[in-house]
Parts: structure tokens; C-alpha cells; sequence
């Protein structure tokens, strides 16, 4: 069988990032500085589908780093409510690969003419988004024709990590920011066959996650159902004891995106109270008692070791998808853009 | 068989409502003073499971009705991460049924030293978040003794609703809210048998909404999990279509929560491609080609709709719950209090 584009597309993600970090370099040190004159109190985040799931990365990421809260703005609210959001003075970041969602597209012209300072993260620097924003970084990551967006996630968490790195002047952040390209070099080579194994035929699971981690557990999650049709639901590992507990039976699979920060502990307790449940239940970052531990890059900068992690999904993934009996590349049902209005 | 707790509180949504009305209506008052005083720039939301869902509810209605951002802001910034976020000037909202997490009561007393306005809608009017924070609205709905939440969750929304409607001093609202109870007693008796008769067996489906309505989609697919052991999920019906829909094949079950507001048209789209696929479509609000039509009760305020909405949901899924063999009231796994850290 010849190379799926998603095959491809992943192992690309590694020079993709580095291309980024070279080319737009400018664009990151512009916006930067945009964002230091306009001191936000907020930041606004417009996304859909695999790029909003990078929008939740950075929330993350900015309230951890930055102490300024985000928040998630339905494109809704714009383009169907016509309801315009008061956001004087703050930042609106929009991320969308193709940059031509006309309801994000609205988003963005509406928040700039409200007073807010408005940064489009787009693969297409000429795209209607681009054009409606103050401030653009394009994530040079080459054209992307699988439908499952891979080197477009991991760079526009990447643009919004540079971006945040640059204007905070986070000498720890730029650092790990800059070491990304050899950390994607070894995630996308890890092999998590212990899982693909189990997946192998399984009709649902969890995939779990806490902080820039739940992030990253909403792609898994999105992942497994585009391209395996395996209907994965992400958690925070805070919040599935809440009652999404209840359908865990015996042998339900879990995957417990451990990363090495202040959450771990936590998330480690609620692994461990799963698998006790009788899930098979597979862990990265840690050893869990009735787990199965995964292996992952080691000794990352907190804010991104998730973005390494998502990449080595991604590989597994792929391998799964065809393992599965399925095409990757062209999941039933989807097109590569979807414009909402 | 007696009557199960569930059924009970169901039972009691609307007398449970016209207490809150009644009894804490000058509570309401002093907080829309005192969120007049403040004029926030920016509203965050702090919960978790249901509470959370509340919170989802309430940042569509206070951007609809008052254009004003909401931030739905991880409990564990504080507790786990111990970074303060900066949110002077803010209005900090926390719900809780029992106010005795120890992650979310640290948030509201962190929110308020940070110079926020904090509000906390709970159950206990005693309890540690009521007394962390610079208002409380007494939920006033008794006893809740059943594991999965109903009157509470009802009564949550109907406190912010009540807030948001003196605040804005909005007429229309004010009169939709004093509405509240009579539509919930119609909204209880609804029969949606034909959706039962589908689920008595099914091991997925997918709760599709928009705006608020998405919040009581969220709402219902932990209640289908909780209680009925249904692995359900919950989409924007603007986001379906960017990736879940690939995991439906025919006769998967989707229930489309239809409110009359702007978003219907798109909604109705969504359904109908959907069931185009093969997909055995319920939906509420409108007619849909290829999709069977579930009563609710009509000409609504559409900011209050999706909570009658959920009235009927729940008296709907207690009975498919014991239909499915389950007792809903003690879920597997679960208890009523969940003390995260």
C-alpha cells in the first residue's frame, strides 16, 4: 500500500515547525509587540472543529503563563445573533486553516472594529481571515490534503506558543518553543502498539487530559472518531467522575494523556480509580498501578509537552485508522472545509 | 415500583422554581445592584459537571442579551496551577449545588481578593463558596437526593436568568423568567415516546444544539451517560459536521434540540443531512424531512426555551432509564458529591 497523505503529512510535522519558527519569525515578532501596546485584559478566541481544540491549548497556555483569562467566542454570536460582542481593548485571536470560514471571517472584522486587536493564525496568508485581522501569523505548514488536520494543529498551537513566548518575554517558554522541531523528531517515531492492540475493534472510549493536556485529549478524541470510527469522548480527569464514569465497564479503554507538571498527580489518582473500575486503561507520564504505561518524549517544558504528545498520537493513529480497515485520508461523510454561517 | 427520587425532583422542577422567584428575589436585586456597580468588562463562569453546563447556559445568555464576553475559567488555575488570573474589574460567577468544592471555593475567594465581583448560586446559602464570595442566590430547590441533578440544574439557570434580566432591567426577559414555572409544569407532562422506543437499546447517540441550546445538549448527553449508560455526546450543530458526523452510520440515533431562534434554520440543515446519512434524527421546534418531531412547548423567549427544554428532557430519560434496567438514582460509580482538588 502506498503512503496515506496523513502518513506523509505527519512525519512532515517536525520540518513544518521548523519552517515556522524560521519564516515567521517577523510576523510573531510584529504581533508581539502589537499585543504589548494594546496590554489585553482579555483574549477572545474564534475557532471551529481541530483548530478550536488549539484554542483551548492556548487558553491554557496564556492563563497558566500570562495570568489573563480567554475566552471562547462562538462565531455564532456574530454571524447568526448579529449580537456584537463588547470587546474594547482586548485581543481577538482566530484560528482557522483555511481562513475562509465566513462566519470566523465576521468574527474577526467585528472585533477589530469593536477596539479589539485582532490576530488571524491561518495556513493561507491571503485568505479572507488574514485579510480581516490586524495581525497575521501564517503557519507555513504546506498544503494539507488529508481531511484530518495534522501539521496545521501542531503549528498553530505553535504560532500561539511563539507569539506568547515573544510577548511575554518567557526566556523558559522561548527555549522549549525553539526545541520543538527535535521533540516532534522523536514523538512522531514513539510506538504505542500496546493501544493500537487494544483498539484494534473497540466501539468507544475516553481519552483523558488535564489543563494544555485536555486540550490535546479534545484531538485525540475528534481523531479517533474521523479516522477510526471509534467514538472517543474526551475529559477533563477532573471532570469524568462526574457522572461520565457511569458507562465505564469492565474493559472500557482509556488513554490518560499524562504530562510531567502539577496536574500529574491527579490525573494519575483517576487513572488508577478507572482501571480499578475494570477499564483497561493506558497512561503516558507516569506508572499507574493497573495501567499500561506508554511511552513518551521525557524532560519537556510543561506548556509544551502536550504539543509533543499530540504528535505522537497522531502517528499511532494513522496506523490504527488503516488497521481499522479505513482510509485516513478520506473519513465517510467529511469535507476538508466546512463554511458555516 | 415505587417512585424513584429522580421522578420526584422532576416532579418538583416547577414548584421548585417559583420558590427561587419567590423566596430570593431580593437576593437578586442586591447582586444586579451590585453587578451594576461594577460594570464588568468581562464575566467569568467557575463549575464543574452539570454546574458547568448551567455556567455554559448563562455565557450564551449574558453575550446574547448583554454582548459582555464570558470566560468559562478552569477551577484548577487556582488549585492545582496556584496562578491567580487577573480579573479586577471582572465579575466572577461560581455554581455548585452542595458550594463545598474545595478547587472551586479557592477560585471564588482568589476571584474576589483579585478585586472581582464574586456571585455564587448554590444550594447551601451556609456552605464554603457562599461565604468566599460578595453575593449568593439561594437556589431554595430543597433536597436534591437523586445522584444525577435535575431541579437543581433548573433552578441554577433560572438564578442567572433572574440576574441577567434585573441587571439589563430587560423587560422581555424579566416577563419570560416570571413565565418560568407555568411552561416547566407543561414541559414536565410531554410525552417523547417515540425517542424512547429507539433508545431502549442503544449503546451511542449524539444531543445536538445551538447557542443555549448547546448547553442543554451538553446537559442531556451526561444525563443519557449518568443515567441511562447511553454513550452520548453533545455537538454544536455547527460543529458536528467537522468531523463526529464520520462515526454516523445508519440508524445512529440523533437528537437535535431545536429552540425558535435565529439558529433553527441552520439546526434543521444539520438534522436533515444527517438523516440524509442514514441517521434515525429526532427533533424538537421545527419539522424536519426524514426526522421525527418531538413536542415541547411553544412560543418561548428563546433565551429561556432550551431550560423548559431540559424539563422535558429529564422526565423523559428518568423513565428510559428504569426502561433500560437502570436505577437512576445511584449510577454506577458515582456519588453525589464529588470533592475535587
Amino acid at each position: 500500500m502506498t503512503q496515506t497523505h496523513m502518513a506523509r503529512e505527519v512525519a512532515e510535522i517536525p520540518e513544518a515547525a521548523a519552517r515556522f519558527l524560521d519564516r515567521s519569525r517577523i510576523a510573531v515578532v510584529a504581533a508581539a509587540a502589537a499585543l504589548r501596546r494594546q496590554n489585553p485584559g482579555l483574549i477572545a478566541t474564534v475557532a471551529r472543529g481541530s483548530s478550536d481544540h488549539a484554542a483551548t491549548y492556548l487558553k491554557y497556555a496564556i492563563e497558566l503563563e500570562a495570568g489573563i483569562p480567554v475566552a471562547s467566542v462562538g462565531p455564532s454570536i456574530a454571524s447568526i445573533y448579529r449580537r456584537p460582542l463588547r470587546l474594547a481593548g482586548a485581543a481577538c485571536i482566530g484560528i482557522s486553516q483555511s481562513g475562509r470560514s465566513p462566519d470566523i471571517v465576521e468574527m474577526m472584522r467585528s472585533a477589530g472594529e469593536g477596539g479589539a486587536l485582532s490576530i488571524a493564525i491561518t495556513n493561507h496568508a491571503d485568505s479572507p481571515m488574514a485579510q480581516a485581522s490586524a495581525q497575521c501569523l501564517p503557519l507555513q505548514a504546506g498544503e494539507e490534503r488529508s481531511v484530518a488536520a495534522t501539521k496545521t494543529f501542531v503549528t498553530s498551537v505553535l504560532a500561539g506558543l511563539s507569539l506568547l513566548a515573544e510577548w511575554r518575554e518567557d526566556e523558559a517558554l522561548r527555549a522549549a518553543v525553539a526545541g520543538l522541531p527535535a521533540a516532534l523528531e522523536q514523538a512522531v517515531k514513539l510506538d504505542w502498539a500496546p493501544l493500537s492492540a487494544r483498539l484494534s475493534r473497540a466501539p468507544s472510549a475516553f481519552v483523558l487530559g488535564r489543563g494544555p493536556g485536555f486540550a490535546v485529549a479534545n484531538e485525540a478524541a475528534l481523531k479517533f472518531k474521523e479516522t477510526c470510527g471509534i467514538h472517543a469522548e474526551s475529559y477533563s480527569a477532573a471532570e469524568v467522575l462526574h457522572g461520565p464514569a457511569a458507562i465505564v465497564q469492565a474493559h472500557f479503554p482509556v488513554l490518560a494523556l499524562g504530562i510531567e507538571d502539577a496536574a500529574l498527580p491527579q490525573l494519575c489518582t483517576t487513572a488508577e480509580r478507572l482501571a480499578a473500575q475494570g477499564a483497561d486503561v493506558f497512561v503516558t507520564g507516569a506508572d499507574v498501578p493497573g495501567a499500561t504505561r506508554l511511552p513518551s518524549v521525557p524532560g519537556l517544558h510543561p506548556i509544551v509537552a502536550p504539543l509533543v504528545m499530540i504528535a505522537a498520537f497522531y502517528a499511532f493513529v494513522e496506523g490504527l485508522a488503516r488497521r481499522r480497515g479505513f482510509d485516513p485520508d478520506t473519513p465517510p461523510h467529511l469535507r476538508k472545509v466546512t463554511e458555516t454561517v
